[in-house]
């Protein structure tokens, strides 16, 4: 087989069972598009892994060390997905407590793109609401780290391949994220995305569109709303680093009522704009 | 270097990168004392491992084979600490959903002993409070999962030998638990143990104190109680399967401010009775 995944550096699809990451899932990870053997938003993703590993008092890898790695990665596999993984690395002794010393474990793989219809990106996808809430960690709010259980059991609560999407609610009932990325609401103008204060993973893309709005003067409003505003909104569009930017076209409650949207002129306005720039 | 860890039946101490243990902290685990050979409360930790496997849907290995490659560690390594590693398996496709068909990663390392002073068991141990809060999720609580960030937050808050063990708050400000052990009160003659409904690990020694004071008619209040309430206790204990029960003789908080205790009568009677019972 093939091995298209570096471990410190060195082709390897190994990591040792004492990893931390492995052990406690103390690291933090990157999801990034490659397109013509270059890693779209380079620079903000690397800006969120140094930002993550702070918080976690991880020391981050230099970016020129991971884009070495990347690129002699992508030569080879010049389009799809590239994930970057950073651990804390080894653990020297049982137990929770980090050692100061301990030297980060960098993991590298690139896969496949996405299998996701274009059409999604075009027509807009369909939408849930999960059962399974995010708790309130304001410690973990906005980091993209490895402790990712509430996210695998709320995308394990459907299996319909017609259903691209799950809202995630907070356990104080406010709209907070989907499973593998950021919401927006537009209202009257406006664009709104949830405050990440208190749980959530702040996203690349997240960042790119706020920014966005305020270079265009659309009016950004960062704060928690209740599904019911959501649903209310002229324009609900998700967005990750990998797909892009999906509109939605229909929201399915538990009961089987729905809300449907057919036009989606800012949020295409939006997904132009992104596809555009670091494309 | 001498292996003596097992990955799915051989000897191995590497996992592969695509493994949603290191991926997510898709997983489970136990951990457990070693002694002459024999794994003390297997039985209760098995149970465990096969509950909270299944709070997962995560498919548990049969106890038979756990067994069977646990006790071909144990003949080179009879004393110290065991560690299973259940996670839910290598990852086919990317995303958080869980294949229903992933088959689980069984991961077993046996370590030393534990190095901390017997007088720790004998003469109580010195105790602070941890700033780090433990989030309510009730999907997760009471399970020995791999997502264990707030605990090594927890644990990195201090580094003074003198203290053994960090008390956990939830955010509400309630006594949930030690940053790798569960933890009593005893009042009045009656012992208490926070309620781990919202968030808190339920460990098997927790479990093996419930049934003693069951059966030895001494009252068990299990409830959510505040740090001040813990520390006009009579007595407060720590346990965990590693090293057992520790009685806490002094308490210091964040103003250096300090409440020691110097007898341990009924902590002294529970040790001895999880010392003596499935040793």
């Amino acid at each position: 087989m093939q091995i298209n995944t570096k471990v410190n550096g060195s082709l390897s699809n190994q990591v040792s069972i004492h990893d931390r990451g492995l052990l406690y899932g103390d690291g933090v990870f990157r999801t990034m598009r490659v397109s013509a053997g270059r890693v779209l938003c380079w620079q903000l993703h690397y800006q969120k892994l140094q930002h993550d590993c702070a918080a976690l008092g991880i020391i981050c890898p230099e970016s020129t060390l991971l884009a070495q790695e990347l690129q002699s990665l992508l030569q080879q596999h010049p389009d799809g997905v590239a994930k970057i993984i950073i651990t804390r690395g080894l653990q020297s002794e049982r137990g929770y407590r980090p050692l100061s010393a301990s030297l980060p474990t960098r993991i590298i793989s690139i896969s496949p793109p996405p299998q996701f219809p274009d059409k999604f990106g075009v027509e807009g996808v369909k939408i849930r609401v999960c059962q399974t809430r995010l708790a309130h960690q304001p410690r973990l709010a906005g980091l993209k780290h490895l402790n990712r259980l509430e996210n695998i059991m709320a995308a394990a609560e459907w299996d319909d391949a017609q259903i691209a999407e799950g809202v995630m609610l907070d356990l104080a009932g406010n709209v907070i994220e989907g499973t593998r990325g950021n919401i927006f609401a537009v209202r009257a103008g406006q664009i709104h995305t949830p405050d990440l204060t208190h749980c959530g993973v702040a996203g690349v893309q997240r960042d790119r569109v706020i920014d966005w709005a305020a270079k265009n003067n659309v009016p950004c409003k960062i704060e928690l709303f209740s599904l019911t505003e959501l649903i209310a909104a002229d324009e609900i569009f998700l967005i990750n680093s990998v797909v892009g930017l999906w509109p939605v076209r229909e929201f399915v409650d538990q009961n089987g009522q729905n809300e449907t949207w057919s036009q989606f002129p800012i949020s295409k306005q939006i997904q132009k704009w992104l596809n555009s720039a670091d494309a």
